[in-house]
């Protein structure tokens, strides 16, 4: 990282779906407004009702825009479901929750799609339209699909396994599929960035298909590269983690576990007071809950001035 | 017409929005189940939002589902409006009233079309899962919209003048474009049929458009062919239809006016009291102003008989 200020620092956060959101809003509110870019996985993103459902993208840019509810990892606060209950009554699937506001999300970016814009244009219009200046790149236009192969076996598409079987079959292993290149922009802004933060997201279905691409591991290892741990004190804030580092790394659930998954090109790691471990580089010990908005920029601040301390 | 019982005969309707959907609901109600085929203009279909939107076949299938209001010519009883909402906030095309339930059909179809299924499939299924069970045949598969050319020489799609411009552009023309063949379904509907029914719909951009496909004017020679008047005491019961005869044809609106553009193979015609004129075929006056559940039915029936008594 060059010497800079923090106004003209150039930051990278690697993001899935809600630890990376929150990651995401606490460095936009730290850091001065174009110092931040957003890249978001895109392994989750799948066809439903016929249209294009980006989870993350969406995670992150309702969270940025002040939209997604405290109390749940999706959609929009307060959102009413008229549609949803229709589609129910019409024998239509409805394992995934599709919000009213929500949907019109969905139906732009499917529109924009069919219309024959990139999946990152899409996404900077409906950004664009919710007001979230903090550009939100897709980690890949093309589709790359993560497959979830069960210990039985079976090969689901991360949604299905997620929300449709909520994450009950034990998983084996985590494949990504399709494109296999990130976008020029992604390359881009990796390029140029001071310090690209790894959030404290899922190491195997959120930042695992971002680091698969081709030319971003390459990246990360050109720069400062720290990552915030999903575990705390062995447990995940959110989702399906804990369980998959025992059934796919065979191990016990801990900020450790995770680090081993970026091992490689990592100069830093953050994680919760108790959760240190040994490791070639060095460890901030903080609270990184960060549920609230007030920790999240609280936290954003010590990451940014743990980071520049590093070499 | 052969001389069968009602219950054995097999009638066609031609319909095309407020005015067919509501003889076609009368004649489902007053014919035994298995009797009725409705055919329905899709001139009048366009993307929106990257969906496709059937405003006649859905005019028709919410009137038979029991759904349609009462006060306005499209949509669903009670239908509400949250994801309109959010697309004006957010900026997008709000001109097309799309309500939430309303939604899920042009969800369901779009996302039947896009994995290969026919129109006339798409229908189908919508309307099984609203329990309609008289066949509704779209009158084409493939896309055939009809062109409004205004007096200023501009060329507007169908929706668009009519909801979008408000009807407001004076009509020079009328244009059917894209397919120009029935569906084999609809052919065999009406090769089938002891009857065939033209809907009080507007003769230009309704029915003309059915009436264009290859092989239908053919289908309503050889059969009984009745038609009923959309112009009473000189009005339009709804629409631009008045307007539209002085634009295009020159001519004061009347039911003889409407009932020259089935000129051919026309074997009766039914008008509302006072609006008889001097034709080659048997004319019914009866009331034909059919609002009410109540109306259609009386109708109807009326029809029925008028027409089992042609040759």
């Amino acid at each position: 990282m060059t010497a800079t200020s923090q106004s003209d620092l150039s930051v990278v956060a690697l993001a899935g779906g809600v630890g990376g959101a929150r990651l995401v809003d606490g460095l936009d509110r730290a850091l001065p407004t174009g110092s931040l870019t957003a890249v978001v996985n895109t392994g989750d993103d799948f066809q439903h009702w016929g249209l294009h459902i980006s989870p993350d993208l969406d995670t992150v840019m309702y969270t940025l825009a002040g939209l997604s509810p405290e109390d749940r990892g999706w959609g929009i606060e307060g959102d009413t479901f008229r549609v949803l209950e229709e589609a129910r009554r019409r024998g239509a699937e409805d394992w995934f929750q599709l919000g009213d506001r929500d949907l019109v999300t969905h139906l732009s970016r499917s529109a924009a799609l069919a219309r024959g814009d990139s999946l990152t244009q899409a996404t900077s219009g409906l950004c664009s339209a919710l007001g979230v200046e903090c550009p939100i790149l897709p980690m890949a236009d093309a589709p790359c699909p993560t497959t979830i192969v069960t210990q039985g076996g079976d090969e689901l598409a991360f949604q299905e396994w997620l929300v449709h079987a909520r994450a009950a079959p034990a998983v084996r292993a985590v494949r990504h599929e399709g494109a296999a290149r990130a976008t020029q922009a992604v390359l881009d802004a990796l390029t140029a960035a001071d310090l690209v933060l790894i959030s404290p997201s899922n190491p195997y279905v959120s930042i695992g298909p971002i680091l698969a691409l081709t030319g971003v591991a390459d990246a990360l290892r050109q720069t400062i590269a720290v990552a915030v741990s999903p575990i705390l004190g062995g447990k995940a804030v959110k989702g399906p983690l804990a369980t998959m580092i025992q059934e796919i790394d065979g191990c016990t659930p801990s900020a450790e576990a995770v680090a081993r998954h970026y091992e490689g090109f990592l100069d830093g790691f953050a994680v919760h007071p108790g959760d240190g471990f040994d490791a070639p580089y060095p460890i901030l010990e903080t609270n990184i809950l960060i549920q609230s908005k007030r920790d999240r920029v609280v936290f954003a601040r010590e990451l940014i001035e743990f980071s520049r301390s590093l070499r």
